[in-house]
């Protein structure tokens, strides 16, 4: 069993009977999504799953998982997803695929959330990996234009065959190549206000608990959100 | 000569030879692309128009006025807009109209803006008019309740067949009906902070100069933006 796979597997742990479920996206959260669906097969587990992606729902549908859209719920109890980064303050980015917006729409609206991940993304500070901004493709090169400006070396993400990235919601992707945010809330502010700017990869004072898969074995570290 | 047409006749004044003008959106907006139409037809006038909606740019293209989009210019030199609500301080609400995202993008990476309205528009405060939020459609009726929980009494946009009205950009539009902003900054900030909150229709500090159609005539005010 490889670690991505222990993580996901103990992350499932905290599901229960009747919980709504947010589905993260990712490597990690697809090992996640393998082992709910294993147990509602073959535990009789009851839960409704609410994707974060076309991807997850995709999986999550085959393994039998019923799924909503969060609209079509009143509140989720918990959301299992992966997370590129992690610092020492459990302020994180995600996004390096491409999901941010309805990872962060699902997280927004969640009692609780759990990070899973290996141990290379546990960071002394954010900024090493890329941070991703997503934007309206209406005025994108203004948007550029302006990150250029503010030294964020912004780059528009295409895919292996040079064609730009639209996410699941029609907008593109700006990777910054910051390599270190000095002020992570500072930096978020920024980009809040920021015209054209759908969302961000920044997600700060929300994750509850991070699973991390090490080489001596899975670690759980609990947030302390006050 | 009605109001409308004459404000929009005064503010296309404004536009000079080899401009780069962004064209609003709106009944006022309609006048003032004509007269623009007109005068690139009978005077010559060598313009590009950078519409804020596809029915601005409709509308450019039949009078034979050229167009880009934001991204296809290096930068925008003049934008003319109507607004909804302008208070003393000269901050507006836009967005009754449903194209608050482009308009914003578009006035956003403009030199110089001017507004032009009639007498009704000029409000002691802003907020009778209810404030267009556009939002992602996954996730909206968590915002939706949020914004009910705020105490913002928010209405989910609809045409009159009872459909949600979506925006040129693939949004949903939910309009807040708070009769008075005690704080523009404030409410702006905290709506720039919400996930699901594309864009909001509170445009501050950003007019440099308002036309005014007046039952004595128009009138035009120059704001101070220091």
């Amino acid at each position: 069993m490889n670690l991505k796979q222990m993580v996901g597997i103990e992350a499932s742990k905290y599901v229960k009977d009747g919980m709504i479920v947010g589905l993260g996206t990712g490597s990690t959260a697809y090992y996640m999504i393998e082992e709910l669906g294993r147990r509602v097969k073959e535990e009789g587990l009851q839960i409704i799953g609410v994707p974060t992606s076309i991807a997850s729902k995709k999986q999550a549908e085959s393994l039998g998982i019923p799924v909503k859209t969060i609209d079509e719920v009143s509140h989720v109890d918990l959301t299992i997803d992966g997370a590129d980064e992690i610092d020492p303050q459990f302020c994180g980015i995600k996004g390096g695929g491409a999901a941010l917006l309805f990872e962060k729409i699902v997280a927004t609206y969640s009692k609780k959330i759990i990070w899973i991940v290996d141990q290379s993304k546990m960071v002394p500070a954010l900024g090493k990996f890329p941070l991703p901004i997503e934007v309206i493709p209406y005025g994108h090169q203004q948007v550029l234009q302006r990150f250029d400006t503010l030294g964020w070396h912004p780059i528009l993400r295409k895919n292996d065959n040079g064609e730009v990235v639209v996410t699941d919601c029609g907008h593109y992707i700006i990777d910054l190549h910051l390599e270190k945010i000095d002020d992570t809330h500072k930096m978020a502010n920024q980009l809040d206000k920021i015209v054209g700017v759908v969302e961000h990869g920044l997600f700060l004072d929300m994750v509850d608990t991070v699973i991390i898969g090490t080489e001596e074995g899975v670690k759980t570290i609990h947030a302390d959100k006050n």
